[in-house]
């Protein structure tokens, strides 16, 4: 598989928590880092997602929203994953920022370029990303 | 907090309709402007929402689609929110757009620049922005 | 209606399965071509959705996620419709990717550059575009 998504995790189903007509799945990433997806009981059944299993998570890039100095607030999106800024490529109205997180997972993020200049990102600066568990597709080996 | 998100919008919950796995939440901006989220019911409840509560909602800008002459449709997104342009400014390939609504709220939207031409867009056009109420994330006081 | 969405595919409404909070509606495009959407059942009921019902479905060009040589591979995304490049527009940090599909319809991608390179994307190759069904919003005639 090849996939334009800049954000593709190969990890293992930590936990599976079924509910009437969605599942939240808890993806080990390696290192420590966790992802949260949620998919429908008909993908969890399809993909036959159970601990254990081997999944990889995709994530686009422009799914993925930044955050700095947020010890202030508390969200209702599930994954809110810190690391440290690594590379900003600017464009004329958007910038990838990536991010490196502690368990050495990568984290690509498109966001505006008022936005990088507001939260002051740049390589070495700490953010947190913050991603949906709606907007994370799971895909399992055929 | 500082995020990339364009619209970070400071309100108050007007109400809250409980589901079995989702909660649908409306958040009154000020100045008579609202919007509608959808979050899960666990974070309803691990951010404690109920009316009265204050409240911010932020969506990326690329999460928000832009209409016209909408007249004879009717859509699925809950909010479909009609304002004024205020700024457009091109990229390569996306422009970005801001509405004022109504209310005062200003709305940021990231389209395509096809979409700008094929829209009409520049200041002083009236365009209603659409958005999921799924893709809107909401926070707390932490 | 003029909508920024760069993908608006008109098509009758072919199945509609209810949920206790959701709604799939599968769509078909003509052609052969289906999509299939999640909306709440508040809105399948107030867009007085049933099958042969004509409808449209918006889906901004972010939203939709390419991918190549995925035989190996099974997705969480209910929407994997694979067609041929038609064209290839690249920008600073983004290009905008045609595909057609069998049955005649065209989808628009957002993509990264480095996506565009690491996937070989041009006209004539085939590509698969991925589209979680609660990322198309669905309209009917007001």
């Amino acid at each position: 598989m090849k996939v334009s998504a800049r954000n593709v995790f190969n990890g293992t189903v930590a936990s599976l928590q079924e509910g009437a007509v969605n599942a939240e799945v808890k993806v080990a990433l390696g290192g420590g880092d966790q992802l949260t997806a949620i998919v429908t009981m008909d993908s969890a059944h399809s993909l036959e997602l159970a601990p254990g299993k081997a999944v990889t998570a995709l994530i686009k890039a422009p799914w993925v929203m930044l955050m700095t100095e947020h010890a202030d607030i508390r969200l209702s999106a599930r994954n809110c994953l810190t690391g440290t800024v690594k590379t900003v490529e600017m464009g004329a109205v958007n910038a990838e920022v990536t991010l490196t997180l502690a368990g050495g997972a990568e984290i690509y993020s498109v966001v505006t370029k008022e936005a990088v200049a507001e939260l002051g990102l740049k390589p070495g600066t700490s953010a947190t990303a913050v991603i949906k568990a709606s907007n994370v597709i799971l895909g399992v080996p055929a």
